[in-house]
């Protein structure tokens, strides 16, 4: 086992097991999948859009995940089947979300067995594969992986080892000779990209997939549970006590609401994700600022406002560089049982904190407890001062009336910008471009984006009457 | 990068970095150090003590963990000091925790930023280094794990490259000589053993330990939060609305629950832990059985009953092989507002669920859930048949009652077994031996453990009169 480096210290080495072991971080599938997409997301890939697809290869339930972003190099695909490495740096203000330089393993090795990458780019087309089984089947000792490149004329590139990996390949991946290879190199239409296909997809013990393809078929969802005695709808683990939001078991929901501020269009299933953006999707918004100690008490915007859709689905959304984190954290007076708080959404981005390993929690520093109780006070500050204010106004409580969003937003379909439309436009088209743009000044896609009013905010954006009341009073 | 196994398929690497990032599943710190004791008291080990203590080695804090087990081959030093090697198999019915070759490395890493592991046994002494400090200054591609041996004359084996791994190590480590490394492996007390040194201590952002080490000169805690405007006592994350119980910020209390039948003994900073036999240790015991589908119905056992120390940590303890996953789950009633079930412990030992990457959590699947959903259950069957039952006697609620554990059983310092002792023996001397026994039966070492009445139990141990009398009024 002791491969040693040329200068003669060992190398640590990777054991086949641990490709699960790594991958069991996952314990909602959805995390799995986020990872897959944050890969094309991410500024170093730069995909415009990212299509998800459950498919069937050669006979085999198969998930796949093809993007037309940059492509890979070799030396980056290997790095991509091997673990740590992220050299991911920010490109003209879009900052990378992975960091940890493990999701594309965590992540496959999660949903199934096996997988194989299809990359391409103006210069080479490469192949490479991750799979278990196949290390299973040869007895390896340390996780290998096969790799192959092909030319410009579609042809293997031979070098003395490249034989013996494409037979690797062609043997125990569902693509059995180079024409299947080059098929599914031809399925990332244009010139860049990347396919990734997924099989031996994970199943429970009576061999039934972990997910439910046929409810819905422009979704991939977690399956209700049934068990003869009960029956009830998936939720994650922390939810217990309250209803689940859809995001919870729809792949759909859980990818519009993934990134703060959409960049990326994802397509799942044939069908394209309508992404939100979180923060301008609520009612009777106003803006509180945090300064956590850490960083120097910098000031860290959050906005509150109301769930137009469902007031059962309430709590704080928490982003780190733009990637969701968890949702629907009950703060403040929301974790009490006496139904304060509720209907109201918080959002705020967390760059000053660390993201565990699968990337669905924060590590649970001092910086983190923190965080949680300043949101929780302001939480309750909006909420008395907005019970204060519309609750003078009508007989409804506040988080009972009918709401709209604050504001009418819009991605262009083309350039993927968003534009702020007026109010009352009515349903818009399933597909809207900048030239559809009421507002001339923003009908074309070469115009950039309105600049956001608050991305520099240092106080609240209301006055906090119900304090001060409180200070008059007592 | 690229390094080619001999039949010339790439091996996947593991960047320096993957260090950090495999380590950050562990959000609570005595998650990793659980993941070190494992480590002992597992049968390939199979330590009869482990001593953990806080230290200054050559003008820096440490972390040292010693244990007496049975040492390590220099082949299972580099497994140790690789990623996912576990060949851990039962030793007469010693069930292994380990089971994914990953807890030194995320354990060790995140406690600290190096490592260094000595061990002996009767033919050798072999000392290995896993540095991210040792990695960052030579600027490693990929983790390399400089190991050095001893022979029986205390000299270093010399090798071709022997040199390079003890200049690394004699460079980069707290271990400055040979003097100084022979000098910790003599720390291991007896023939066999080994001991790990982790240094660069992590600390938070104003250069303090994440640990506690003054309030109590025998325990490791973590410290209560102090942020000008309020204090409060450290929980893990998922107590929100709970009191905390001491486990989640004393190592002490923490390891005294470690495993279900403790078979080795922790020495903290010089000593014992006293451990528990939670489910020994409740007062009004009675068990129940579970038949997961999974497992075709086997039974499983819960037991439950009332904390005799303090009311307000209650819920279910979830173990699996012998080890502590979750402590103190609220289930059932526990989950509502209403002060139902308070004061009920349920022990459960999980073998049929898969824990996840830190060991603090098992895979949230459709199995799990129904476990929590059974559970909930029959703690709401015991809560109410012990509401009728001894609420009929006497006006103080059963949870509120001054009571005793049911049973007495003290573990030998010598030969570790567990022995039953009847009521009223008062308070037992710190070091407690078989040869003090009153029953002349278990009066020696040799004899072996009286057999749980238990393990087989197929049905409750009581009869559940209120379920009857819904019927009957119904």
């Amino acid at each position: 086992m002791a491969a040693q480096t040329t200068e003669g210290i060992r190398l640590s080495a990777l054991c086949p097991k641990f490709l699960h072991t790594n991958s069991t971080s996952h314990t909602w599938p959805f995390s799995a999948v986020a990872e897959l997409i944050d890969n094309a997301y991410d500024p170093d890939v730069g995909a415009k859009q990212i299509w998800i697809d459950q498919t069937v290869v050669n006979g085999q339930l198969s998930l796949t995940f093809t993007d037309n972003g940059n492509g890979m190099t070799l030396d980056k695909l290997h790095k991509m089947l091997s673990f740590g490495f992220s050299d991911k740096v920010a490109v003209q203000g879009h900052v990378p979300v992975g960091l940890y330089g493990n999701g594309f393993k965590s992540g496959s090795m999660r949903l199934g067995k096996d997988a194989i990458v299809l990359t391409k780019n103006d210069s080479a087309m490469h192949v490479g594969m991750l799979s278990q089984t196949f290390l299973e089947a040869v007895n390896a000792e340390q996780v290998i992986v096969p790799i192959i490149s092909f030319n410009k004329k579609r042809q293997v590139v031979n070098t003395p080892s490249s034989d013996v990996n494409l037979q690797a390949i062609l043997g125990h991946s569902l693509l059995n000779s180079e024409k299947d290879l080059l098929a599914e190199l031809d399925a990332i239409i244009g010139k860049k990209g990347t396919r990734i296909i997924i099989w031996n997809l994970r199943r429970d013990k009576n061999g039934k997939s972990e997910f439910d393809f046929t409810t819905d078929k422009y979704d991939i969802r977690i399956p209700e549970e049934f068990d003869g005695s009960f029956r009830k709808g998936y939720k994650k683990q922390e939810r217990m006590e309250h209803v689940a939001p859809d995001s919870d078991y729809s792949l759909r929901v859980y990818c519009s609401i993934l990134y703060l501020k959409p960049r990326m269009q994802i397509v799942l299933r044939g069908q394209k994700v309508q992404t939100q953006l979180v923060s301008k999707n609520l009612a009777h918004i106003e803006k509180d600022v945090y300064r956590p100690k850490s960083i120097s008490h910098k000031a860290v915007k959050i906005t509150f406002g109301y769930n137009c859709r469902n007031k059962e689905h309430y709590g704080i959304m928490m982003y780190h560089k733009n990637r969701l984190i968890k949702a629907y954290v009950k703060v403040g007076c929301q974790l009490k049982a006496n139904n304060m708080g509720v209907g109201v959404v918080g959002v705020i981005e967390c760059n000053y904190l660390k993201p565990t390993h699968n990337k669905q929690d924060f590590d649970y520093t001092n910086d983190y407890r923190l965080t949680l109780a300043a949101v929780g006070e302001k939480l309750n500050d909006y909420w008395n001062e907005m019970k204060l204010q519309k609750n003078t106004l009508s007989s409804v409580p506040v988080e009972d009336e009918q709401k709209r969003p604050d504001q009418n937003w819009a991605q262009c379909d083309s350039c993927l910008k968003w534009r702020k439309l007026p109010d009352a436009m009515g349903k818009l088209p399933s597909k809207w471009y900048c030239h559809m743009n009421p507002d001339p000044q923003f009908r074309d896609c070469n115009v950039p984006e309105e600049p956001e009013d608050d991305d520099e905010i240092t106080h609240s954006t209301y006055e906090k009457t119900h304090k001060k009341r409180q200070v008059t009073v007592s």
